[in-house]
């Protein structure tokens, strides 16, 4: 067991019941001891759903059947496991996800293609969906809208701390609530992190609304962190609105009366984001990478990622040094448009190279002094454009190396 | 100082004199102590050039003079400084290295368009180079053609070991000989390394025909190496043919009396490219990844480059841990075509995975017995077409932590 996050948040927040949403949790033993590990979510009638499913071209097998399930656009329940992936285990593998459907289909009373399927943990082993379907009577007993806590818990896999966010908005004067769970600390990137997050929300709004708001905000949040590079096989994130707020019908996802919710929506999944963050592996410190003067927004992420996703500017961050020339170095690399003359770029607020030299004579001490911090701001200007963007990373350190040489055993 | 790589070769080989190549070096003092960090070499009249420099968009003066130079297909000298990159050092450097070059030229007698400049180390610090030009009326001096292993150890940096290769082959009956010297440990990755190469031979052939053959071998070599992802702004490869071997004019690099060149040439920028990989920082293990059945050997090359930049791979690797899963990970991330149940992973010969599914009772003991060695084999068939490549890394380990939180300092 690992011992917790320097960077956790205080405390969990609170995650208020949202009306049409229930929870249940239980033990399988499949893979943990003590701990329950597996989690159903229960949608009312009528709830609409959208999702956001790793590109990876070796995806698990509950990722496919998400993929098919999501063109439906409604949800009733999601079943969540932690351990196993399900992944790279072939046929197998798909039959364990549809007698797992079939079982909570037939427990919920609904359409298969209104249940979703997660599962995060080991690749390559074959689920035993048998230790989880027999848990599925036990589940819906228990069923209860005050489970969010519990259910942040039931996902985590090399988590130090469970992950939950909420926020409130308005559509046309009605309030509405978001809460959403998340888990992830490795195998994280984007496209998308190793990483598991269920959003649900009482607003009311149709599907095709729904994936537009959240694969803009989803771009802005989960597809803007990165721990390691790595891509995961299962990466899922599920947004379910079941309607029970009764708000005004909204059909286009442009609309100025959804901007509140979108503001909210993109808020709890940059919350959500950032603890996955702070729970990278061996993290030490949170890095905030702000690039601006790019030649476009998606130009100034792609140089965001480069340098987070440099090793060498990883370990630097661990050292505690300022080492601006190895974000030099992933500016050029990323493959965006740069001119190494213009390049300005800051550590803690405080200039240390513009046009493309050195500052002579700035000021080391207030530098030095924030590399010590736990929060670490790195803000470059490419000097080109107008495209910005705000990418956030941790540092590389003895602790990933712990972690991960030495995962399976 | 840093200890021995326990990857590297047994001692340097043996590199006979080429014809029309002399080289000297010297110590400037500008970063190391007791030690020559200063190399010329000079080339006899009629020398041909070629080069590959790195695809940066923040490279190095000396990158940019490089660039141009290239044009002219014709090199008398080339200088080479270790511990001082002049990278982002904005028109100070460019102006550091016209100065360097002027004097090169006034020395050797010859056009300022025929020297080449490479240096690297630290990025962002103004080089120095009155303490190159005092040195080179002496270098100009102590010129000889037996000063490779000299060579090899004066443009070290990071490294642990100095290195160097060398290959005999036939043109057209004639024999003639290729010598190459390498330096880089760390920032390692295509479009290449940070890494510096300079190679001689004796054959005479035109600019355009070994720009041919080099490109092509560097795709076969440099480009396929990688130890943390990161590409250097200063990485330099240069080829210079001296022409005093006498062998027939050969004009186009497809032809067949070219062939046993290119053989050999390739081989000593493979041997080159793996002394690199084998002083990889930290490195403790050795790996060459082959990937077979993918859809183009590019696309091949690409798989294993994402297989081999994995940070969960690389631990995985140091942890003596056969974690298929997180190659088939790596497989799906890489962005090129692949099919989940098609694709079969071999660790040390020993097939584990089979049509996207774990090979069941496959026998660990040799696998196990395969990742506690030094040189460890990952073999990947895509299984969807007749596209392969090899690629060679090392594991990541604590070390590469220790050596780059602290570089600095």
């Amino acid at each position: 067991m690992l011992s917790k996050s320097p960077l956790a948040p205080e405390g969990f927040p609170v995650l208020p019941a949202i009306p049409g949403v229930e929870l249940a949790t239980a033990a399988t033993g499949i893979r943990y001891r003590g701990r329950d590990d597996v989690l159903l979510m229960r949608f009312a009638e009528g709830t609409a759903v959208a999702g956001v499913l790793t590109r990876s071209l070796t995806a698990g097998a509950p990722v496919v059947w998400c993929r098919e399930a999501l063109a439906g656009g409604s949800a009733r329940a999601v079943l969540v496991n932690a351990g196993n992936a399900n992944a790279f285990t072939g046929s197998k593998g798909m039959e364990s996800v549809r007698r797992t459907v079939k079982a909570s289909a037939d427990q919920i009373g609904c359409r298969e293609s209104e249940v979703f399927i997660a599962s995060t943990g080991v690749i390559g082993e074959v689920l035993p969906d048998e230790k989880i379907t027999a848990h599925l009577g036990d589940l819906a007993q228990r069923l209860a809208p005050h489970g969010w806590e519990a259910a942040a818990r039931a996902i985590m896999t090399t988590d130090t701390f469970h992950k939950g966010a909420s926020r409130k908005a308005r559509i046309d004067g009605v309030e509405v609530t978001l809460n959403g769970i998340a888990k992830g600390s490795g195998m994280i990137a984007p496209d998308m992190a190793t990483m598991l997050a269920f959003v649900a929300t009482d607003a009311a709004l149709p599907p095709a609304v729904l994936q537009r708001l959240l694969t803009r905000a989803n771009d802005r949040s989960f597809n803007s962190i990165t721990v390691d590079g790595d891509t995961s096989t299962s990466d899922t994130l599920l947004l379910a609105a079941t309607s029970a707020a009764g708000n005004a019908a909204v059909e286009d996802a442009a609309d100025p009366r959804l901007r509140d919710f979108y503001r909210a929506l993109e808020s709890l999944l940059i919350d959500l984001a950032q603890q996955v963050v702070r729970d990278g592996e061996g993290a030490q410190k949170f890095v905030t990478i702000e690039v601006r003067g790019a030649a476009s927004a998606r130009a100034a992420r792609r140089i965001g990622l480069s340098i987070a996703n440099s090793p060498l500017v990883k370990t630097a961050i661990a050292g505690e040094d300022a080492n601006w020339g190895r974000v030099v170095m992933a500016v050029g690399k990323a493959g965006e448009k740069a001119d190494r003359d213009r390049l300005s770029v800051a550590i803690g607020g405080v200039t240390i190279a513009e046009q493309g030299q050195p500052v002579e004579g700035y000021d080391e001490a207030p530098v030095a002094e924030h590399m010590r911090g736990r929060d670490i701001l790195i803000q470059v200007d490419i000097g080109i454009g107008r495209g910005k963007a705000r990418v956030w990373t941790c540092d590389l350190t003895h602790g990933y190396i712990d972690i991960n040489a030495d995962y399976r055993s």
